[in-house]
Protein backbone atom coordinates (compact mmCIF):
# COMPACT_ATOMS: atom_id res chain seq x y z
CA UNK A 1 0.00 0.00 0.00
CA UNK A 2 1.20 3.80 -0.93
CA UNK A 3 0.41 6.88 0.67
CA UNK A 4 0.30 10.39 -1.79
CA UNK A 5 0.11 13.66 -0.69
CA UNK A 6 -1.12 16.22 -3.46
CA UNK A 7 -2.64 19.19 -4.63
CA UNK A 8 -5.80 18.83 -6.65
CA UNK A 9 -7.37 22.44 -7.80
CA UNK A 10 -5.45 23.93 -5.16
CA UNK A 11 -6.60 21.81 -2.94
CA UNK A 12 -4.03 19.63 -0.68
CA UNK A 13 -5.05 16.05 -0.11
CA UNK A 14 -4.17 12.87 0.94
CA UNK A 15 -4.43 9.71 -0.92
CA UNK A 16 -4.10 5.76 -1.00
CA UNK A 17 -2.75 5.00 -4.31
CA UNK A 18 -4.26 2.20 -6.23
CA UNK A 19 -3.72 0.90 -9.63
CA UNK A 20 -2.28 4.43 -11.04
CA UNK A 21 -5.11 6.32 -9.13
CA UNK A 22 -5.39 8.27 -6.20
CA UNK A 23 -7.80 7.32 -3.68
CA UNK A 24 -8.57 10.16 -1.31
CA UNK A 25 -8.71 10.18 2.52
CA UNK A 26 -11.57 11.70 3.41
CA UNK A 27 -10.85 14.71 5.89
CA UNK A 28 -7.01 14.23 5.51
CA UNK A 29 -4.94 17.43 3.58
CA UNK A 30 -1.39 16.25 4.25
CA UNK A 31 1.01 13.64 6.24
CA UNK A 32 1.89 15.58 9.27
CA UNK A 33 2.43 14.49 13.22
CA UNK A 34 -1.35 14.60 13.44
CA UNK A 35 -1.75 11.47 11.17
CA UNK A 36 -0.19 8.68 13.08
CA UNK A 37 -0.09 5.10 11.05
CA UNK A 38 -3.50 4.24 12.51
CA UNK A 39 -5.21 7.45 11.79
CA UNK A 40 -3.89 6.68 7.95
CA UNK A 41 -4.77 3.22 7.99
CA UNK A 42 -8.22 4.01 9.78
CA UNK A 43 -9.03 6.99 7.67
CA UNK A 44 -12.64 6.37 5.09
CA UNK A 45 -11.40 6.19 1.49
CA UNK A 46 -13.26 8.06 -1.58
CA UNK A 47 -12.85 5.55 -3.92
CA UNK A 48 -15.53 7.41 -6.06
CA UNK A 49 -13.76 10.70 -5.93
CA UNK A 50 -10.74 9.06 -7.16
CA UNK A 51 -8.29 10.84 -9.26
CA UNK A 52 -5.55 10.50 -11.88
CA UNK A 53 -1.67 10.54 -10.45
CA UNK A 54 -1.44 13.16 -14.24
CA UNK A 55 -4.35 15.66 -12.52
CA UNK A 56 -2.28 16.09 -9.19
CA UNK A 57 1.09 17.94 -8.58
CA UNK A 58 2.42 15.46 -5.55
CA UNK A 59 4.02 17.41 -2.74
CA UNK A 60 6.79 16.22 -0.52
CA UNK A 61 5.56 13.32 0.80
CA UNK A 62 5.47 14.51 4.50
CA UNK A 63 5.27 18.18 3.50
CA UNK A 64 5.91 19.82 6.68
CA UNK A 65 7.92 17.96 9.14
CA UNK A 66 8.81 18.38 12.42
CA UNK A 67 12.23 16.64 12.05
CA UNK A 68 13.87 15.86 9.59
CA UNK A 69 17.39 13.91 10.90
CA UNK A 70 20.09 12.90 8.23
CA UNK A 71 22.78 10.21 8.21
CA UNK A 72 26.05 10.55 6.79
CA UNK A 73 28.25 7.58 5.84
CA UNK A 74 26.05 4.88 6.06
CA UNK A 75 27.70 2.78 3.26
CA UNK A 76 30.88 1.21 3.61
CA UNK A 77 31.53 2.16 -0.05
CA UNK A 78 30.90 6.38 0.69
CA UNK A 79 32.60 6.05 3.90
CA UNK A 80 35.84 4.96 1.68
CA UNK A 81 35.21 7.34 -1.13
CA UNK A 82 34.83 10.26 1.59
CA UNK A 83 38.49 8.97 3.30
CA UNK A 84 36.50 8.89 6.55
CA UNK A 85 36.90 6.29 9.46
CA UNK A 86 34.33 3.53 9.51
CA UNK A 87 31.82 5.66 12.18
CA UNK A 88 30.86 3.65 15.70
CA UNK A 89 27.92 6.24 15.69
CA UNK A 90 25.73 7.37 12.75
CA UNK A 91 27.01 10.40 11.53
CA UNK A 92 23.82 13.60 12.25
CA UNK A 93 22.60 16.13 10.89
CA UNK A 94 19.25 18.12 9.84
CA UNK A 95 17.30 19.76 7.43
CA UNK A 96 14.62 22.09 7.45
CA UNK A 97 11.16 21.30 6.22
CA UNK A 98 12.06 24.39 3.84
CA UNK A 99 14.46 22.22 2.41
CA UNK A 100 12.12 19.76 0.72
CA UNK A 101 10.37 19.98 -2.90
CA UNK A 102 7.93 17.49 -4.60
CA UNK A 103 8.78 14.50 -6.97
CA UNK A 104 7.04 16.74 -9.74
CA UNK A 105 9.29 19.86 -8.87
CA UNK A 106 12.96 20.46 -10.52
CA UNK A 107 16.06 20.69 -8.32
CA UNK A 108 16.86 24.15 -8.56
CA UNK A 109 20.58 25.23 -9.02
CA UNK A 110 21.26 28.33 -6.78
CA UNK A 111 23.92 30.86 -8.21
CA UNK A 112 25.75 30.67 -5.04
CA UNK A 113 27.20 27.27 -5.66
CA UNK A 114 29.15 25.80 -8.37
CA UNK A 115 29.14 22.24 -6.65
CA UNK A 116 25.17 20.73 -6.62
CA UNK A 117 25.64 17.44 -5.99
CA UNK A 118 23.08 14.02 -5.71
CA UNK A 119 22.64 11.64 -3.08
CA UNK A 120 20.28 8.76 -3.27
CA UNK A 121 18.89 7.82 -0.23
CA UNK A 122 16.10 5.56 1.63
CA UNK A 123 13.90 7.86 3.93
CA UNK A 124 12.51 6.39 6.72
CA UNK A 125 8.67 8.64 7.41
CA UNK A 126 8.15 7.57 11.23
CA UNK A 127 4.11 6.88 12.02
CA UNK A 128 3.89 6.75 15.70
CA UNK A 129 5.56 8.82 18.42
CA UNK A 130 8.21 7.55 20.99
CA UNK A 131 11.35 8.52 22.85
CA UNK A 132 14.33 6.24 23.55
CA UNK A 133 12.71 3.14 21.33
CA UNK A 134 13.93 -0.04 21.48
CA UNK A 135 15.73 -1.36 18.68
CA UNK A 136 13.21 -4.30 19.03
CA UNK A 137 10.40 -1.96 18.90
CA UNK A 138 11.64 0.45 16.27
CA UNK A 139 9.85 -0.87 12.81
CA UNK A 140 6.84 -0.28 14.95
CA UNK A 141 7.14 3.48 15.10
CA UNK A 142 7.50 3.46 11.14
CA UNK A 143 4.99 4.60 9.00
CA UNK A 144 6.80 3.28 5.70
CA UNK A 145 9.46 4.16 3.63
CA UNK A 146 10.25 6.72 0.34
CA UNK A 147 12.65 7.72 -1.93
CA UNK A 148 14.98 10.90 -1.35
CA UNK A 149 17.37 13.12 -2.87
CA UNK A 150 19.66 14.62 -0.48
CA UNK A 151 21.05 17.15 -2.40
CA UNK A 152 24.06 19.10 -1.35
CA UNK A 153 26.00 22.10 -2.20
CA UNK A 154 29.63 20.52 -1.15
CA UNK A 155 31.08 24.25 -2.00
CA UNK A 156 28.80 25.44 1.09
CA UNK A 157 28.60 21.65 3.01
CA UNK A 158 32.71 21.81 3.73
CA UNK A 159 33.01 25.91 4.43
CA UNK A 160 33.46 24.95 7.95
CA UNK A 161 33.54 20.87 9.80
CA UNK A 162 29.72 21.23 10.20
CA UNK A 163 27.54 20.57 7.25
CA UNK A 164 24.18 22.56 7.97
CA UNK A 165 24.51 25.37 4.86
CA UNK A 166 25.82 22.56 2.19
CA UNK A 167 22.47 20.46 3.25
CA UNK A 168 19.58 22.77 4.13
CA UNK A 169 19.41 24.72 0.89
CA UNK A 170 15.58 26.15 0.41
CA UNK A 171 13.79 23.78 -1.98
CA UNK A 172 16.61 21.49 -2.95
CA UNK A 173 15.31 18.22 -1.56
CA UNK A 174 13.03 15.83 -3.31
CA UNK A 175 11.18 13.22 -1.71
CA UNK A 176 8.51 10.85 -3.19
CA UNK A 177 6.70 9.83 -5.37
CA UNK A 178 5.06 8.03 -2.81
CA UNK A 179 4.85 6.20 1.01
CA UNK A 180 5.21 2.52 0.50
CA UNK A 181 3.46 1.35 3.70
CA UNK A 182 6.28 -0.24 5.89
CA UNK A 183 3.87 -3.55 6.67
CA UNK A 184 4.01 -3.84 3.04
CA UNK A 185 7.55 -4.46 2.20
CA UNK A 186 10.75 -5.96 3.14
CA UNK A 187 13.87 -3.28 2.68
CA UNK A 188 16.46 -6.08 3.42
CA UNK A 189 18.15 -6.42 0.21
CA UNK A 190 16.72 -3.45 -1.78
CA UNK A 191 18.33 -2.56 -4.99
CA UNK A 192 18.78 1.35 -4.06
CA UNK A 193 20.23 2.98 -7.65
CA UNK A 194 20.87 6.51 -9.23
CA UNK A 195 20.77 7.86 -12.63
CA UNK A 196 22.19 10.95 -14.13
CA UNK A 197 21.01 11.63 -17.44
CA UNK A 198 20.96 7.37 -18.08
CA UNK A 199 23.55 6.50 -16.88
CA UNK A 200 23.76 4.50 -13.52
CA UNK A 201 25.90 6.41 -11.26
CA UNK A 202 24.99 5.00 -7.71
CA UNK A 203 24.44 1.02 -7.43
CA UNK A 204 23.76 -0.68 -4.10
CA UNK A 205 21.48 -2.24 -1.81
CA UNK A 206 19.84 -2.10 1.79
CA UNK A 207 21.79 -4.55 3.05
CA UNK A 208 25.00 -2.33 3.09
CA UNK A 209 23.70 -0.12 5.49
CA UNK A 210 26.16 0.60 8.15
CA UNK A 211 23.59 1.63 10.58
CA UNK A 212 20.43 -0.61 10.30
CA UNK A 213 17.01 1.74 10.24
CA UNK A 214 15.96 0.14 13.72
CA UNK A 215 19.38 1.07 15.00
CA UNK A 216 18.93 4.90 13.53
CA UNK A 217 15.62 5.01 15.40
CA UNK A 218 16.95 3.98 18.51
CA UNK A 219 20.25 6.21 18.40
CA UNK A 220 17.99 9.28 17.35
CA UNK A 221 15.27 8.45 19.25
CA UNK A 222 17.95 8.21 22.50
CA UNK A 223 17.70 12.47 22.21
CA UNK A 224 14.58 13.72 20.78
CA UNK A 225 11.45 12.40 20.35
CA UNK A 226 10.11 11.35 17.41
CA UNK A 227 6.54 12.29 15.88
CA UNK A 228 4.33 11.21 12.89
CA UNK A 229 6.28 12.69 9.86
CA UNK A 230 9.32 12.74 11.20
CA UNK A 231 11.91 11.90 8.24
CA UNK A 232 14.75 9.71 8.80
CA UNK A 233 17.27 10.23 5.61
CA UNK A 234 19.47 7.13 5.73
CA UNK A 235 22.53 8.09 3.89
CA UNK A 236 24.05 7.29 0.62
CA UNK A 237 25.84 4.75 -1.09
CA UNK A 238 29.22 5.32 -2.71
CA UNK A 239 29.23 7.50 -6.44
CA UNK A 240 28.77 10.43 -5.64
CA UNK A 241 29.52 13.25 -7.99
CA UNK A 242 32.19 15.00 -5.63
CA UNK A 243 34.25 11.90 -5.44
CA UNK A 244 34.43 11.31 -9.08
CA UNK A 245 37.37 11.64 -10.94
CA UNK A 246 36.54 13.78 -13.18
CA UNK A 247 33.78 15.21 -10.55
CA UNK A 248 30.19 15.66 -11.49
CA UNK A 249 27.91 18.35 -10.70
CA UNK A 250 24.46 18.95 -11.64
CA UNK A 251 23.83 20.78 -14.82
CA UNK A 252 20.72 22.53 -16.30
CA UNK A 253 18.89 19.98 -18.17
CA UNK A 254 19.77 17.18 -16.26
CA UNK A 255 17.62 14.52 -15.00
CA UNK A 256 18.07 11.89 -12.18
CA UNK A 257 16.20 9.06 -10.92
CA UNK A 258 16.59 8.06 -7.80
CA UNK A 259 14.95 4.42 -7.31
CA UNK A 260 14.51 2.03 -4.49
CA UNK A 261 13.32 -1.79 -4.74
CA UNK A 262 9.76 -1.66 -3.68
CA UNK A 263 9.45 1.91 -2.58
CA UNK A 264 9.50 3.74 -6.05
CA UNK A 265 11.34 5.93 -8.55
CA UNK A 266 12.12 10.12 -7.77
CA UNK A 267 13.26 11.48 -11.18
CA UNK A 268 13.89 15.20 -11.09
CA UNK A 269 14.69 17.80 -13.86
CA UNK A 270 17.54 20.40 -12.90
CA UNK A 271 17.00 24.13 -13.75
CA UNK A 272 19.39 26.70 -12.57
CA UNK A 273 17.32 29.54 -10.05
CA UNK A 274 15.42 32.31 -12.26
CA UNK A 275 17.48 35.67 -11.72
CA UNK A 276 14.29 37.58 -10.53
CA UNK A 277 14.88 35.87 -7.35
CA UNK B 1 10.00 47.28 25.33
CA UNK B 2 9.72 43.57 25.88
CA UNK B 3 7.45 40.93 24.96
CA UNK B 4 6.76 37.70 26.86
CA UNK B 5 4.91 34.23 25.87
CA UNK B 6 3.57 32.39 28.95
CA UNK B 7 0.69 30.23 30.18
CA UNK B 8 -1.92 32.08 32.49
CA UNK B 9 -4.52 29.88 34.10
CA UNK B 10 -3.20 27.02 31.41
CA UNK B 11 -4.21 29.53 28.21
CA UNK B 12 -1.60 30.82 26.43
CA UNK B 13 -0.83 33.84 25.42
CA UNK B 14 1.53 36.96 24.90
CA UNK B 15 2.31 40.24 26.66
CA UNK B 16 4.38 43.58 26.58
CA UNK B 17 6.05 43.98 29.98
CA UNK B 18 5.92 46.82 31.61
CA UNK B 19 7.04 47.76 35.17
CA UNK B 20 6.76 43.93 36.17
CA UNK B 21 3.50 43.26 34.71
CA UNK B 22 2.43 41.64 32.09
CA UNK B 23 0.09 43.49 29.62
CA UNK B 24 -1.14 41.37 27.14
CA UNK B 25 -1.64 41.57 23.43
CA UNK B 26 -5.47 41.22 22.11
CA UNK B 27 -5.73 37.98 20.01
CA UNK B 28 -2.45 36.93 20.07
CA UNK B 29 -1.86 33.19 21.68
CA UNK B 30 2.04 33.03 21.16
CA UNK B 31 5.11 34.19 19.24
CA UNK B 32 5.39 32.64 15.92
CA UNK B 33 6.28 32.68 12.17
CA UNK B 34 2.71 34.23 11.90
CA UNK B 35 3.26 37.21 14.28
CA UNK B 36 5.61 39.88 12.62
CA UNK B 37 7.48 42.98 14.27
CA UNK B 38 4.53 45.00 13.33
CA UNK B 39 1.92 42.55 14.16
CA UNK B 40 2.93 42.53 17.50
CA UNK B 41 4.14 46.76 17.29
CA UNK B 42 0.47 47.03 16.12
CA UNK B 43 -1.38 44.65 18.56
CA UNK B 44 -4.18 46.16 20.78
CA UNK B 45 -2.59 46.34 24.41
CA UNK B 46 -4.81 45.07 26.94
CA UNK B 47 -3.68 47.16 30.40
CA UNK B 48 -6.67 46.16 32.15
CA UNK B 49 -6.06 42.89 31.78
CA UNK B 50 -2.36 42.82 33.20
CA UNK B 51 -1.24 40.26 35.40
CA UNK B 52 1.57 39.43 37.37
CA UNK B 53 4.90 38.24 36.55
CA UNK B 54 4.58 35.97 39.44
CA UNK B 55 1.74 34.33 38.55
CA UNK B 56 2.23 32.97 35.08
CA UNK B 57 4.38 29.99 33.60
CA UNK B 58 7.11 31.63 31.20
CA UNK B 59 7.05 29.94 27.71
CA UNK B 60 10.13 30.36 25.58
CA UNK B 61 10.24 33.31 23.98
CA UNK B 62 9.04 31.52 20.89
CA UNK B 63 7.62 28.20 21.79
CA UNK B 64 7.97 26.58 18.21
CA UNK B 65 10.18 28.56 15.79
CA UNK B 66 10.42 26.90 12.39
CA UNK B 67 14.30 27.31 12.44
CA UNK B 68 16.59 27.43 15.19
CA UNK B 69 19.79 27.99 13.72
CA UNK B 70 22.70 27.51 16.10
CA UNK B 71 26.35 29.39 15.60
CA UNK B 72 29.94 27.94 16.91
CA UNK B 73 32.96 29.10 17.68
CA UNK B 74 31.91 33.02 17.44
CA UNK B 75 34.13 34.30 19.99
CA UNK B 76 37.77 34.52 19.66
CA UNK B 77 38.57 33.27 23.44
CA UNK B 78 36.06 29.99 22.78
CA UNK B 79 37.75 29.43 19.22
CA UNK B 80 41.24 29.35 21.06
CA UNK B 81 39.75 27.05 23.97
CA UNK B 82 39.14 24.71 21.76
CA UNK B 83 42.04 24.57 19.60
CA UNK B 84 40.38 25.57 16.50
CA UNK B 85 40.95 27.81 13.66
CA UNK B 86 39.68 31.05 13.10
CA UNK B 87 37.20 30.47 10.74
CA UNK B 88 35.94 32.28 7.95
CA UNK B 89 32.51 31.57 7.75
CA UNK B 90 30.12 30.97 10.73
CA UNK B 91 30.05 27.09 11.64
CA UNK B 92 26.56 26.79 11.81
CA UNK B 93 24.10 23.89 12.97
CA UNK B 94 20.69 23.10 13.63
CA UNK B 95 18.37 22.76 16.58
CA UNK B 96 14.71 21.65 17.07
CA UNK B 97 11.56 23.38 18.49
CA UNK B 98 11.63 20.33 20.61
CA UNK B 99 15.09 21.41 21.85
CA UNK B 100 13.87 24.62 24.00
CA UNK B 101 12.67 25.19 27.63
CA UNK B 102 11.24 28.55 28.98
CA UNK B 103 12.89 30.60 31.94
CA UNK B 104 10.66 28.72 34.38
CA UNK B 105 12.04 25.21 33.85
CA UNK B 106 14.79 23.56 34.73
CA UNK B 107 17.38 21.94 32.88
CA UNK B 108 16.94 18.41 33.10
CA UNK B 109 20.42 16.26 32.94
CA UNK B 110 19.79 13.06 30.88
CA UNK B 111 20.73 9.58 32.29
CA UNK B 112 22.62 8.89 29.11
CA UNK B 113 25.06 12.03 29.07
CA UNK B 114 27.60 12.68 32.14
CA UNK B 115 29.14 15.79 30.67
CA UNK B 116 26.00 18.48 30.23
CA UNK B 117 27.76 21.75 29.79
CA UNK B 118 26.65 25.43 29.27
CA UNK B 119 27.28 27.93 27.21
CA UNK B 120 25.65 31.72 27.90
CA UNK B 121 24.24 32.76 24.32
CA UNK B 122 22.57 36.08 22.96
CA UNK B 123 19.37 34.74 20.83
CA UNK B 124 18.46 36.90 17.89
CA UNK B 125 14.41 36.37 16.80
CA UNK B 126 13.39 37.06 13.34
CA UNK B 127 10.82 39.56 12.93
CA UNK B 128 10.24 40.15 9.24
CA UNK B 129 10.59 37.12 6.93
CA UNK B 130 13.63 37.17 4.60
CA UNK B 131 15.65 35.70 1.80
CA UNK B 132 19.45 36.55 0.87
CA UNK B 133 19.47 39.85 3.44
CA UNK B 134 22.16 41.99 2.99
CA UNK B 135 24.39 43.37 5.98
CA UNK B 136 22.68 46.63 5.47
CA UNK B 137 19.01 45.60 5.63
CA UNK B 138 19.53 42.81 8.27
CA UNK B 139 18.55 44.38 11.74
CA UNK B 140 15.06 45.78 9.85
CA UNK B 141 14.36 41.73 10.08
CA UNK B 142 15.24 41.15 13.67
CA UNK B 143 12.49 41.65 16.08
CA UNK B 144 14.54 41.54 19.65
CA UNK B 145 17.06 39.82 21.39
CA UNK B 146 16.84 37.49 23.98
CA UNK B 147 19.24 35.30 26.55
CA UNK B 148 19.93 31.56 25.93
CA UNK B 149 21.64 28.77 27.26
CA UNK B 150 22.93 26.32 24.06
CA UNK B 151 22.91 23.53 26.92
CA UNK B 152 25.03 21.07 25.17
CA UNK B 153 25.83 17.59 26.35
CA UNK B 154 29.89 16.98 25.19
CA UNK B 155 29.77 13.01 25.30
CA UNK B 156 27.31 13.18 22.68
CA UNK B 157 28.55 16.49 20.82
CA UNK B 158 31.89 14.40 19.86
CA UNK B 159 30.84 10.72 19.42
CA UNK B 160 30.96 12.26 15.48
CA UNK B 161 32.32 15.28 13.53
CA UNK B 162 28.60 16.72 13.37
CA UNK B 163 27.30 17.89 16.56
CA UNK B 164 23.44 17.35 15.94
CA UNK B 165 23.26 14.59 19.25
CA UNK B 166 25.31 16.60 21.43
CA UNK B 167 23.26 20.15 20.68
CA UNK B 168 18.85 19.05 20.17
CA UNK B 169 18.02 16.97 22.86
CA UNK B 170 14.17 17.82 23.88
CA UNK B 171 14.15 19.93 26.55
CA UNK B 172 17.35 20.94 27.54
CA UNK B 173 17.92 24.70 26.58
CA UNK B 174 16.43 27.53 27.89
CA UNK B 175 15.43 30.88 25.78
CA UNK B 176 14.58 34.03 28.01
CA UNK B 177 12.97 35.43 29.93
CA UNK B 178 11.59 38.26 27.61
CA UNK B 179 12.52 39.18 23.67
CA UNK B 180 14.13 42.87 24.23
CA UNK B 181 12.57 44.68 20.82
CA UNK B 182 15.59 45.46 18.39
CA UNK B 183 14.66 49.01 18.18
CA UNK B 184 14.90 49.90 21.76
CA UNK B 185 18.43 48.46 22.76
CA UNK B 186 21.87 48.68 21.35
CA UNK B 187 23.88 45.80 21.74
CA UNK B 188 26.94 46.91 20.02
CA UNK B 189 29.18 46.50 23.78
CA UNK B 190 26.61 44.77 25.63
CA UNK B 191 28.47 42.13 28.38
CA UNK B 192 27.21 38.65 28.40
CA UNK B 193 28.08 36.79 31.55
CA UNK B 194 27.23 33.40 33.17
CA UNK B 195 27.28 32.14 36.80
CA UNK B 196 27.15 28.72 38.07
CA UNK B 197 26.15 28.67 41.51
CA UNK B 198 27.25 32.40 42.17
CA UNK B 199 30.25 32.28 40.65
CA UNK B 200 31.33 33.76 36.77
CA UNK B 201 32.47 31.32 34.50
CA UNK B 202 31.63 33.38 31.12
CA UNK B 203 32.27 37.41 31.05
CA UNK B 204 32.45 38.87 27.76
CA UNK B 205 30.69 41.23 25.54
CA UNK B 206 29.04 41.29 22.14
CA UNK B 207 31.75 43.40 20.49
CA UNK B 208 33.73 39.76 20.34
CA UNK B 209 31.81 38.57 18.42
CA UNK B 210 33.66 37.08 14.92
CA UNK B 211 30.47 37.19 12.68
CA UNK B 212 28.09 40.09 13.77
CA UNK B 213 24.57 39.56 13.94
CA UNK B 214 24.12 41.44 10.29
CA UNK B 215 26.74 38.75 8.81
CA UNK B 216 25.08 35.92 10.41
CA UNK B 217 21.72 37.24 8.87
CA UNK B 218 23.18 37.86 5.67
CA UNK B 219 25.22 33.89 5.43
CA UNK B 220 22.08 32.39 7.34
CA UNK B 221 19.63 33.52 4.41
CA UNK B 222 21.73 33.01 1.45
CA UNK B 223 20.20 29.32 1.69
CA UNK B 224 17.68 29.61 3.81
CA UNK B 225 14.44 32.03 4.11
CA UNK B 226 14.06 33.55 7.72
CA UNK B 227 10.78 33.40 9.15
CA UNK B 228 9.72 35.71 11.55
CA UNK B 229 10.03 33.46 15.65
CA UNK B 230 13.47 32.05 13.95
CA UNK B 231 15.58 32.20 16.13
CA UNK B 232 20.07 32.41 15.82
CA UNK B 233 21.61 31.37 18.76
CA UNK B 234 25.12 33.64 17.94
CA UNK B 235 27.74 31.12 20.08
CA UNK B 236 29.19 31.32 23.23
CA UNK B 237 32.17 33.07 25.02
CA UNK B 238 35.27 31.01 26.02
CA UNK B 239 34.77 29.73 30.13
CA UNK B 240 32.62 26.58 28.92
CA UNK B 241 32.63 23.83 31.35
CA UNK B 242 34.27 21.36 29.15
CA UNK B 243 37.41 23.55 28.73
CA UNK B 244 38.04 24.07 32.36
CA UNK B 245 40.90 22.55 34.59
CA UNK B 246 39.33 20.91 35.87
CA UNK B 247 36.15 20.08 33.98
CA UNK B 248 32.95 21.31 34.94
CA UNK B 249 29.98 20.19 34.30
CA UNK B 250 26.24 20.84 35.59
CA UNK B 251 24.82 18.89 38.52
CA UNK B 252 21.90 18.62 40.13
CA UNK B 253 20.77 21.28 42.15
CA UNK B 254 23.05 23.39 40.75
CA UNK B 255 21.60 27.66 39.57
CA UNK B 256 22.96 28.50 36.45
CA UNK B 257 23.02 32.33 35.46
CA UNK B 258 23.64 34.06 31.96
CA UNK B 259 22.94 37.89 31.94
CA UNK B 260 23.01 40.02 29.08
CA UNK B 261 23.10 43.98 29.34
CA UNK B 262 19.89 45.73 28.11
CA UNK B 263 18.27 41.96 27.36
CA UNK B 264 17.76 39.89 30.37
CA UNK B 265 19.24 37.36 32.88
CA UNK B 266 17.79 34.08 32.42
CA UNK B 267 18.27 32.03 35.77
CA UNK B 268 17.95 27.72 35.29
CA UNK B 269 17.96 25.43 37.94
CA UNK B 270 19.51 21.97 37.55
CA UNK B 271 18.33 18.57 37.99
CA UNK B 272 18.12 14.87 37.25
CA UNK B 273 15.67 13.49 34.68
CA UNK B 274 12.79 11.45 36.76
CA UNK B 275 13.35 7.60 36.28
CA UNK B 276 9.96 7.20 35.39
CA UNK B 277 10.53 8.44 32.16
Amino acid sequence: MYYASYFHRGEPGVAEVRDGLLVPLAELTEISAKTSTDDLANARRLPSDAISLESVTLRPVVPNPRKIICVGLNYLDHVEEAKRDLPAYPVLFAKFASSLIGPDDAIILPPESEQVDYEGELAVVIGRPGRRISEDDALNHVLGYSVANDVTMRDYQYKTHQWLQGKAWDSSTPVGPFIRVASTVDMANAVIRTTLNGRVVQDSDLSHLIFSIPRLIAVISDFTALSPGDIILTGTPGGVGFRRDPQVFLRPGDSITVEIDGVGALTSGVRAEQASL
